[in-house]
C-alpha cells in the first residue's frame, strides 16, 4: 500500500520505534517523527532517534519535565533493577513505569497531528513482551482513539478522524525483528536500554527488562544481535 | 460533603478554574493545584493562577512548549479576534483553539494523580459558554475519563480509579459567578483575558470572546463585575 497521507510516528529511539518508522515509510507517508526530552536516564536514546529520523520529513523533539511528577526509575534516583526474567514481569507492573507516560505521548501526537493534517499516529506499542505497562494494551489504545476522536476540530468536524496504528502490537520481539530486518532497520542504530552506561553512545547495560527482552528477541528470532552490550 | 481525599485542580489562573478550586477545597479534598506554561501569550494567567493557589496544598507548574505546533491565536503570532458576539462563537471552532490542549493538560493531571494517590481530576470546562471548543463536551470528558481508567497502573489495579470532575459543566457564566461569590471566590484576583495588556497584572483587554463571556456572565449576573477592563 502506497500513500502519500500525513502520519506522526512517535520515535524513541529503540528497537520498536524503529521498526514502526520503517513501516510508516513502507506505507508511503510523508512522516514527522516525535520525540520527546522528559527527564528519562536515558537521554542517549534521543542520539538514536535523532539518527533515525533521516528517514521523517521532520522530526520534533519536545521538552516535557516529567521527573515533576516523580514515582518512577526511569526518570527519578531510583536504580532501574536489573536481571530479571519474563516470568518477573509478567508478574508486577514495574518501577520502570512513568505515569501516564503514553497518555502524555499520544495526547502530544495528537496535537501534533491535528496541527500537520495527518491521520495516522504510529506507536510502537506491544501487548506481548511488553513489560507490564498498562498504556501498552489493546483496550487503552481504542480507548485513546475513542477520546482522541472527540477531542480535536478535525475529529469534530469530520474532517480528519484519527487512526492510531500499532502494527507491533500482536507481535513477539522476535517477529518484531524479522519484520523490521526485511525492512532494512539498522538495529545497531537504536538504543533500547533503561540505564546505559553514561561513556558510549549506543552501548546497552545488558542486564534491564529492555535489554533482557531485547537479547531474548535476537536470540528467538536467531538473527545476529549487532547490539554493543558492557561488560 | 467533606473528605480527605486528594485532588487534581487544573488551574489557568481564569474565573472558572478559580471556581473549581474553591469547589474542591469545599468538598475538603487535599489539593494539588496544577497549570502550565505553555507559550501562551496571556502567560499572566499564571500570576493570578500564582496567588490562587495559595488555597492547595502544592502547585505545580509544567513547562510546556505549545508553540513548537502552531495553529492557534493563543500561542502564535495570529491576532486574537476582538468584538464577536455569542452568535459568531456559536458558529465555529475558533482560531484561539489550541490543538488537543486539554488532553495534554488532562495526561499530565493524569500523571500527577497518578503520582500522588488522587482519586479526583477537577477541571472547569464549561459545555454552554465554551466558545466551541471541542475538548469541552461532555462526551469528550467521558471518553477520556474511560481511557484514563485503562492508562494507569491504579486504574488496572483497580485501587484507585479516577473520576473527571466537572462541576462547571452544564453551568452559564452567570450561574458559575454566582456559585463562586457564595464561596467567596475573589474574581477581581483571576484573569480570563486571553489577549492582556502587556502593562498591567490582571488588566483585561475587554473584546477577546473570553472577555466578552466574562462580562456577560456578570451581567446576566447581576453582580458587580470587579474586572479591570483596558480603556
Amino acid at each position: 500500500m502506497k500513500s502519500a497521507a500525513n502520519a506522526v510516528v512517535l520515535l524513541s529511539g529503540g528497537l520498536d520505534s524503529a521498526t514502526i518508522l520503517a513501516i510508516a515509510a513502507t506505507e508511503g507517508h510523508r512522516i514527522t517523527a516525535l520525540s520527546f526530552r522528559y527527564g528519562q536516564r536515558h537521554a542517549r536514546e534521543l542520539d538514536a532517534a535523532q539518527n533515525l529520523a533521516t528517514a521523517a520529513e521532520r522530526h520534533v523533539v519536545i521538552d516535557l519535565d516529567l521527573r515533576a511528577y516523580g514515582g518512577s526509575a526511569l526518570t527519578d534516583d531510583i536504580d532501574v533493577p536489573k536481571d530479571r526474567t519474563t516470568a518477573d514481569m509478567a508478574n508486577d507492573i514495574p518501577i520502570t513505569y512513568v505515569p501516564a507516560r503514553n497518555t502524555i505521548f499520544l495526547s502530544h501526537a495528537l496535537a501534533l497531528a491535528e496541527v500537520e493534517g495527518a491521520g495516522d499516529i504510529f506507536i510502537g506499542v506491544n501487548a506481548l513482551d511488553y513489560s507490564g505497562y498498562p498504556d501498552c494494551r489493546p483496550d487503552y489504545i481504542r480507548a485513546f482513539e475513542t477520546m482522541a476522536n472527540l477531542a480535536t476540530k478535525a475529529g469534530i468536524e469530520g474532517t480528519m478522524p484519527v487512526r492510531l496504528r500499532t502494527p507491533l502490537i500482536d507481535l513477539s520481539k522476535a517477529e518484531i525483528i524479522r519484520r523490521g530486518v526485511e525492512l532494512g532497520v539498522d538495529y545497531g542504530a537504536t538504543l533500547s536500554c533503561y540505564d546505559p552506561p553514561a561513556t558510549e553512545i549506543l552501548t546497552h547495560c545488558g542486564g534491564c527488562d529492555a535489554c533482557y527482552l531485547r537479547k531474548k528477541g535476537f536470540a528467538d528470532a536467531s538473527i545476529m544481535d549487532p547490539t554493543v552490550y558492557a561488560p
